[in-house]
């Protein structure tokens, strides 16, 4: 399996996403602020993927640091979260991660700096395992909505370059494909950062899994030429009416999908349920800069290079257009409001991230 | 306003668009192979200026020839008529353009050769000529859709470069313009070939005309966030029963303006009806090659070398998600199959490209 994140001994080691998949370059993350710029730039993306990223950031913020006392950790505890949680806006699995590991810290009472630092970062280790853990479960628990021979589209990246395991809706399509079962995959490019292009053709053919790359455009003709039996997408953050947050083009795909009779699914961790959010419009949307649209890559011009553009890395998904959300635990089906209260419930620790 | 063709005497000029908008280059187009060969590498596209330039490619393919005898002209002329056909498959305008020509010269009696090749040049004048009232005409009519502030969506490029005159759907806002009405664009990237991104936003960028450029996943958050009042294409091809042929991507907006009651409607003179085709699934669509998806411009990879692509230039919007389709005559509503006979009828030249 790809690793896109190695914890080694002093420092993070990831695949530089950007560069995916005409170079493999791996990069070497020291510092706390490393970290943040390798999130801000997508060199690591993906909703899980970043909240483990973040955990390991939080330790390299203190990993130099020596004597501090309990007001200065707590200080720099707080800044070094405000920071790495403005690295990108819509996943909650971010803020998600930093905020378990702040709220064991804050329990504590006989304060010593190393002991803290250690437990940086056997927190970071835990929520690296966790992820790879809860992808082996949503993986799993996926294929319930698979038969012996699926056609499926996906869009974006969501496997594992975008996680700490096997992926999420890519994981469960991976899985299929392990158990023995027939999978055939279409993938949007994705654009303007093109991850199926890159990131998820990369992957599937690196698993000999056969992938087909469409322009997101033609997903509306694919699907009325009735080549897809199902669509599965990951997501970046879940409302509690199971309003769903993800890379921009999945609302479209999901109403393409229910005006073709197809069913549409989410794959993701419980994590990724932000119950203080009640509905879609609530969740805060990342507006990311027009030179991810005016040139690819950065480099390559496509128009005019001061002309204005709207663009969104996310869009939201209202819960009527979701057949169902693939989880660690089950599949979460409607009624989302009740079905997603209950999971809440059940799984406190897992939509939480108590890390007891 | 932009001439994407021009007539120089004894050859073709046209702008290649493939390089726009960072670079303006013309082409001289001394041959028929010349004009087959611009036709199918997309230098020039747009239904109507395939046309208009087809029928130029005929005059082309006899224009240095000297003492034909009757039969090798018409032996000549199918051949010629077959070869440009071919260039592209799915634009009915190219074959129009051809067969109109076509049927006037097969009444002839009095068989000169040099007569007969200034009339084929006088004939794709005039289809040039007459591509640009029709354009007039759609323009003006299109105006009853507009209010006094209207913001638009629009696809791909139906502008000045892809007629002969001002354009189809993006003629209909350049004349709201024209007259003092508030326009936005919206223009869709349009990928594989970004024709939105390149021409759409040079051209209206060149009239000073607000454009705001998204990706072609980006537009069904558009439409939820209310920042469009209607989405205008043109069409490539438009069966009896009001099936529209057109750009890939098409039909996904119509279904996404159709879930956001928002009107759609499409733009395209009357030679755009092909009453020969009943319904839209027996329209032919064409299938370009990979590397249009996997390299942008021909030239910077976005994706692995091998990756199997699916890349339909065109897809079909059903008549029951069209508002209405803007002609130069009127704008057609339902009942798609009784207005469009009707059209048929009152207008059989224009259908029907009748040169008298």
């Amino acid at each position: 399996m790809i690793k896109s994140i190695e914890w080694k001994e002093d420092h993070l080691r990831i695949i530089d996403q950007t560069k995916l998949p005409l170079e493999t370059v791996y990069l070497d993350l020291f510092t706390v602020e490393d970290v943040f710029k390798a999130i801000q730039k997508m060199q690591i993306r993906g909703a899980p993927a970043i909240g483990v990223i973040a955990a390991y950031g939080l330790y390299l913020a203190f990993r130099a640091a020596k004597d501090i006392s309990s007001a200065q950790f707590f200080e720099m505890l707080n800044e070094n979260v405000d920071y790495l949680n403005s690295a990108r806006p819509t996943a909650v699995n971010l803020s998600w991660a930093l905020q378990s590991i702040k709220s064991k810290l804050n329990g504590i009472t006989d304060f010593n700096f190393d002991t803290v630092k250690n437990r940086l970062l056997q927190y970071a280790e835990k929520i690296h395992q966790d992820d790879y853990e809860r992808c082996e479960g949503i993986a799993i628990n996926g294929q319930e909505i698979l038969t012996d021979h699926s056609r499926i589209l996906t869009h974006c990246n969501t496997g594992a370059l975008a996680t700490g395991g096997i992926g999420t809706a890519l994981g469960v399509i991976c899985k299929a494909h392990q158990m023995g079962k027939k999978v055939e995959v279409f993938a949007t490019e994705s654009r303007p950062v093109l991850q199926g292009a890159r990131l998820t053709v990369w992957e599937l053919e690196n698993l000999q899994i056969p992938v087909t790359l469409i322009c997101d455009s033609a997903a509306a003709s694919l699907l009325s030429q009735k080549k897809v039996d199902v669509v599965i997408t990951g997501a970046d953050r879940i409302a509690a009416d199971g309003s769903t947050a993800n890379k921009i083009g999945t609302y479209s795909l999901a109403i393409l999908a229910k005006y073709h009779d197809i069913p549409f699914y989410i794959a993701a961790p419980l994590s990724t349920i932000d119950g203080d959010i009640s509905e879609g419009k609530a969740i805060p949307i990342e507006y990311r800069d027009a030179n991810e649209i005016r040139k690819i890559f950065s480099k390559h011009p496509i128009t005019l290079p001061e002309v204005n553009c709207w663009n969104p890395a996310f869009d939201v998904t209202p819960p009527e257009l979701i057949t169902g959300i693939i989880t660690e635990e089950n599949v979460i089906y409607p009624p989302y409001e009740l079905n997603i209260k209950n999971a809440i419930t059940s799984n406190y620790i897992k939509v939480r991230g108590d890390l007891v």
